[in-house]
């Protein structure tokens, strides 16, 4: 991946990304910090999404690994390239327990066609909860 | 597989999962049809879950899939054997824009640890939306 | 996927790709039916590539799923169209040994710019041996 | 995963392994380094096995991939646990022409049951061929 001194988004433009995606929305999910390549979310636990146990559902942690990559394809491309998701692969590797959780996201290879990257999430106590392979494709404008 | 002459639950009881399950009911996933290592899942159109331009989530049919293979899991093993999902790769094929959704998840392999399966999920006009691996382990008692 | 009378390529073709192919050579994959998006190749059983305790090594299979998944996708679109693959994943179900295995690759979608399909390999008494997903990619010419 | 101080196998244990491996010598894998939880080999360049055009096979990758990852895991569970591959995702990047590859995998998670790992293979030049998703199960004794 080329260096870039800096992302091709601001904090204010992924903020309304994130206020526009009905799925970030009723998971609340937060920016945490990005940068080129790069982007951090946070997902305050939420009571009425837990499963019985209390365990965070997996589906939060699917969810938000897509859209931190999506967020971290626009530091590189900018918000307004069109990329839709087309492979997804988690692998879920511990529970989590009425806690917030981080999910970082970053860009492997950003391809002419294909943007292939990985996420993972942690518990705030950064146990590794959920690793995820991303493959995103760009759609001719 | 075996195969088997009846499932190992019955259709109030897989209803009763549904209903207890915070994710299916946020999505209303709807009973279609199951049978042994087998089971159909409905998604209602939900207007509040629509991504811009009237598309269905990934995170919809992600959740769905897995949902669904949770099911299937128990027509063969009984609703009581306590089983998580430890991987689960979709593969996002065509767009479904403000219809409901079908999904069918299959057992592939019923192992001794692991249960390794494939979902679908398709429009009611029978367009293939996206394509599921996932494979569940089972958690002694 | 559009239903095709007749297959793009021929048998002759599909045996003279094989010979052509490295992979195919080594292993001595041999052709035993192919359709409109779909193609089975045989590898016969070969002493010096068993893994200790006679088991067929795993590279076997996917590489034979690869190759039959590039076959299909030549019954569709001629063996002029230059294709790669961008993904391929393997879960391994059930161990072949000392015996011939076949390989079945049909493809889901094939897509504008990628092609999406499934490969299982089976033992010659039909255990099923290993499920694959494949993704190959259009190169423009 | 746990810190350990001292890898549970000896360089001559893991080149031992590689020569008794039939995969292995077959592409003259070569122990390049090694550490807890963690294994890099190198692939020579061998003429006979390249693709039209001098690409390295993807099976290759993939085959290194899968052995590399066996190693890092005997780094932690010591050459005489059993285990065997039960998941191996491949995503291709970049074509290797004519050149070695060397392959690093590490151990993410070794769970109780399931060890989970990544693996990638980069040109002596430092571009990323391929990245690798990979689960072994361990085999009760």
């Amino acid at each position: 991946m080329r260096a870039r001194v800096e992302p091709a988004v601001t904090a204010d433009e992924l903020r309304l990304v994130l206020a526009e995606s009905p799925f970030a929305r009723i998971h609340s999910f937060q920016l945490e910090s990005f940068g080129p390549g790069k982007c951090t979310l946070r997902v305050p636990f939420l009571q009425e999404l837990e499963r019985p146990g209390g365990i965070v559902a997996g589906a939060v942690l699917m969810t938000v690994s897509d859209v931190a990559m999506w967020l971290a394809i626009m530091t590189l491309l900018g918000k307004d390239t069109m990329t839709v998701t087309t492979e997804l692969k988690t692998t879920f590797l511990n529970s989590a327990r009425s806690e917030d959780v981080i999910c970082t996201a970053r860009v492997l290879k950003p391809g002419k066609t294909l943007i292939y990257g990985l996420a993972e999430c942690r518990s705030t106590t950064d146990v590794l909860l959920s690793h995820h392979t991303i493959t995103y494709i760009k759609i001719p404008s």
